[in-house]
């Protein structure tokens, strides 16, 4: 392989097995030397969890004999965090999580993992972005996986402020429906959730989480608005939670020890 | 109980057994009308999880023959979402979740669960701040909780805005070896991460992550810096994570679809 093409890091939330990320490697392939480290299984909606708990465990995974990646027996954020710092022999020059089953645009993204494994990149100050489909419904992930394709090398030739990352979700439409590009800001629409309360046959109460997005925030400039309206939605995101712009009133409240 | 008391919520990822959650009670009790909703074990660096595979169980939880508080089968997170949705009868006035034993501050805040419960207060529009004491030795909860019961009637006073939460840290030391408060901005030191490879008694490899924080950010308006010189950190975070600045930059890369 030559010493000219990007290396690339790939993890995700849905595992190590999932489709999404096949269709991924398949496409990043094409364009750079490619590492993948996943989950041994689902985690979606992880958050940016870590293990410190429990040990972590490696091991390779074959697709149809060939060797695929490390599958980990943790969150997407300890996959990043165990690549660079005891599996990989060099430091990526990207880190490409995805592609998800299902949105991470808007308030979404709080609870994902797989924009958790691109913030890790982000962290360790690789360039990194997340890319989902926005269906759970029989997803065809080549247009999104071409996508991401085109964004690395976007990503590649430009670089990426420090301490940030893209969120990417696209619709799950053909290509030739595809409305365009949006740069939009995150959404803060909110859920309306629901606990479904069930008795087992032990008749002992548990609840199942439910939720429906309530479309609080209209947009235009928005991440849900984008996908609502067919357009694939870039959004620049940060891990510096701060909110700035509270900080001088909150010095007035004058609070004492 | 008076209908004038606030009615205020508390959570933690420490777990309902964990002696900052205990001493967070008696201290907000003396102010308000407070029920707890909190993990049914620890749940430290989960980051903003919150719980779809699985069902959640909830049980009561008694301290000394007397009710303490709703257990949950679930993240920091899935406790206020549940409490909220469907065990508590009005909506709290206040969120408080801690006392966290460890810090919170600067990147830490990023995985931690403690500050998880905050947010996810917030999102549904109830003022709420994370507490936590900067210390895992022997820790003495007893005037970060007098502290949180301050806070808590601060926020109740002043409110806070939309979408913003308040990351609170407070350094392990005797009320009159503190500082003061500083109010300050999320710190974004590192950490520099070691996986500990092992074998196991089967041949096995393991790895157990850990790690050391690298002051990159050496204040002195940041949190980490804050509490390393003996002052309680107080830190306005919100869960937009948009990064507004690079916004008009990226729509300047003509992304095509």
């Amino acid at each position: 392989m030559s010493d000219k093409k990007p290396y690339i890091l790939l993890s995700n939330d849905d595992g190590i097995y999932a489709p999404g990320l096949a269709a991924l490697h398949t496409e990043i392939s094409k364009i750079a030397d490619v590492v993948v480290v996943a989950p041994d299984s689902e985690r979606s909606a992880v958050g940016h969890a870590i293990t410190l708990s429990d040990p972590l465990r490696v091991w390779d995974y074959k697709k149809n004999g060939d060797f695929f990646g490390y599958a980990v027996s943790g969150t997407p954020a300890d996959c990043v965090k165990i690549a660079y710092w005891a599996l990989l022999e060099r430091k990526p020059d990207l880190v490409i999580s995805g592609v998800n089953r299902g949105s991470n645009a808007g308030i979404n993204a709080i609870y994902s993992g797989t924009v958790s494994a691109a913030t890790e990149g982000t962290i360790l100050n690789i360039p990194s972005f997340a890319v989902s489909l926005t269906t759970y419904l029989e997803p065809d992930f080549s247009y999104a996986a071409k996508f991401a394709g085109k964004m690395a090398q976007h990503v590649l030739e430009n670089g990426l402020p420090t301490g940030t990352l893209l969120n990417i979700n696209v619709p799950p439409l053909p290509e030739k429906e595809i409305a365009g590009v949006m740069v939009a800001r995150q959404g803060l629409s909110q859920f309306k959730e629901h606990f479904d309360k069930r008795v087992d046959p032990n008749n002992r109460i548990y609840y199942w989480l439910t939720g429906e997005k309530i479309e609080l925030d209209q947009g235009p400039d928005n991440d849900d608005y984008a996908i609502k309206n067919n357009y694939v939605s870039v959004t620049p995101l940060h891990y510096d939670l701060t909110n700035h712009s509270f900080l001088t009133n909150l010095k007035s409240w004058n609070i004492e020890k």
